[in-house]
């Protein structure tokens, strides 16, 4: 009973309209860890950090039940450090730098016990590393991968070949466009799905998201957010919460799936109201299952005739 | 009992990826009052052709329950045209031309017997002419607008006083955003929401479209289309399914315009797969039932606890 997460940790220079943040704890497998504490312990984290990396964020890991013997820290070492802007309608952002640093010559070494892990997330970094990780895994259950369009541009027989091997694809929908060069979305996803995967989530950002098995369709709303104060990490945490609690259910049926995809989504709309990890970082079960209710009434519509 | 509709009568050229039409039958008004036929009846149509309108066309809007009092047919005049092309993601369009021809010099005269509707929708043409009708209409107690971003840009004022009294006003999520300068959808419409109408639609596309009052919003699905054949038409048709249930059912609750919403994106689904009114021409209750509980099933998920 564990759920293995790989993916980067962080240093994160953002600029919005709204707020700015220099240096702020960030990467895929920092918000999909935090966000699956909520739903399952303990997660294995595998990652690189240097020794940069502060004793107030292992502390932060380590509250939300993330065991962090995979977690390498390098000596002398700097952590992986991105910077970016976002344009004013907060759905498009500029890359102002990427400094991979220990992540340049990250290999991923799963530890033994890490090894039997059931629920594996693939967080978003080089499909390569994707591929090593799968190779050490024993008996994997559910494998979620998510990944973005610089993946798609540079390495895409590797993801190509990741994808063959997952569960769930977790991308947007301009990366769905862009992996098949089909402009119809629903198109798009049974081209994708015949590509490997057993299911398919396509995030729209302000729009909500779309989960497809082979036959089946589940559309999950957004939430009505007037302030988004910071995107950055909300497809992780999506990741993370969806995982979270799938691992916590242990059921792989479609309609417990969707619960999963708006458990992911309410994550995601906490993250996105404050920066950096802040808007994920003391949660309760309350305000999570509030929000999970919130989700379901904006789409109630009785079927009673008229 | 009656449900009053303005709006354009016109002979469309598009071209599709997939198909091209020449001087089809089109036009806020047709769409509107076809897809209204479905919930109720008679259906008062103002608006204004040519000579050169045919017979078949005037047959098919007999046929679907519309009286044609109200239609002005100018002698030696030739009915309004429009012609546009669609690009390869369908979501987007050039005009190719706009011949206004008898729509020039169109001045709406409601007939006695239709100015006592409770029901009003005003299609999609000049908000001078919108108002026009208005003024003439004794007892209006649902008044439904849609409107484009052409008369956002050069007929705003007037646009505005439309607005102020209206019940519910129907546009696309770029025009709510154009019509307010604000690019937060939820923000946006609350600001729309100050100016008048006591409800709000955002359609958009793809992505389905959001109800809002005051206080709540609604969020409906798409309906998953792999092949979008002809979008014309498509958001006159979702109005005139709207307004056709709120006539059919006289309830202006929240909860009951959640279905009509619903409806409308229906109708509209038909619409689209089809050139020009051929896709909403030949419905049956049973197929449009069919599809209303396809779009409720897209969101269903249970709230049971693990």
């Amino acid at each position: 009973m564990s759920l293995l997460v790989i993916g980067s940790l962080a240093f994160d220079t953002v600029i919005t309209p709204f707020a700015k943040a220099d240096n702020a704890l960030g990467g895929s497998a920092v918000y999909v860890s935090v966000a699956a504490s909520y739903f399952t312990k303990p997660i294995y984290l595998v990652g690189v950090v240097g020794d940069d990396f502060k004793e107030e964020h292992v502390k932060l890991l380590k509250d939300h039940n993330v065991d962090i013997e995979g977690l390498q820290i390098i000596e002398n070492g700097k952590t992986f450090r991105w910077g970016g802007k976002y344009h004013d309608d907060m759905n498009n952002r500029d890359t102002l730098f990427t400094e991979l640093n220990v992540f340049q010559d990250f290999d991923p070494v799963i530890p033994e016990n890490y090894k039997k892990s059931e629920y594996v997330l693939l967080g978003n970094i080089d499909p390569t590393l994707q591929l090593r990780v799968l190779k050490q895994i024993i008996s994997p259950k559910f494998i979620v991968c998510d990944t973005m369009n610089l993946w798609i541009d540079i390495k895409n027989a590797e993801l190509l070949e990741v994808i063959k091997q997952v569960h769930v694809l977790i991308i947007n929908d301009s990366e769905a466009r862009l992996i098949t060069k089909e402009p119809n979305l629903i198109k798009a996803a049974k081209m994708i799905m015949k590509m490997g995967p057993e299911f398919l989530i396509i995030k729209k950002g302000e729009h909500g998201a779309l989960l497809f098995s082979k036959d089946k369709i589940f559309s999950a709303p957004a939430y009505p957010l007037e302030n988004i104060y910071d995107p950055t990490g909300a497809g992780d945490t999506f990741a993370g919460g969806f995982i979270g609690y799938m691992q916590k259910t242990q059921d792989l049926s479609f309609e417990n799936m969707k619960k999963a995809v708006i458990y992911g989504s309410a994550l995601a709309s906490f993250c996105v109201e404050h920066l950096s990890t802040k808007g994920i970082e003391n949660l309760t079960q309350t305000k999570i299952q509030e929000r999970f209710k919130e989700f379901l009434s904006l789409t109630e519509c009785s079927d009673d005739e008229k």
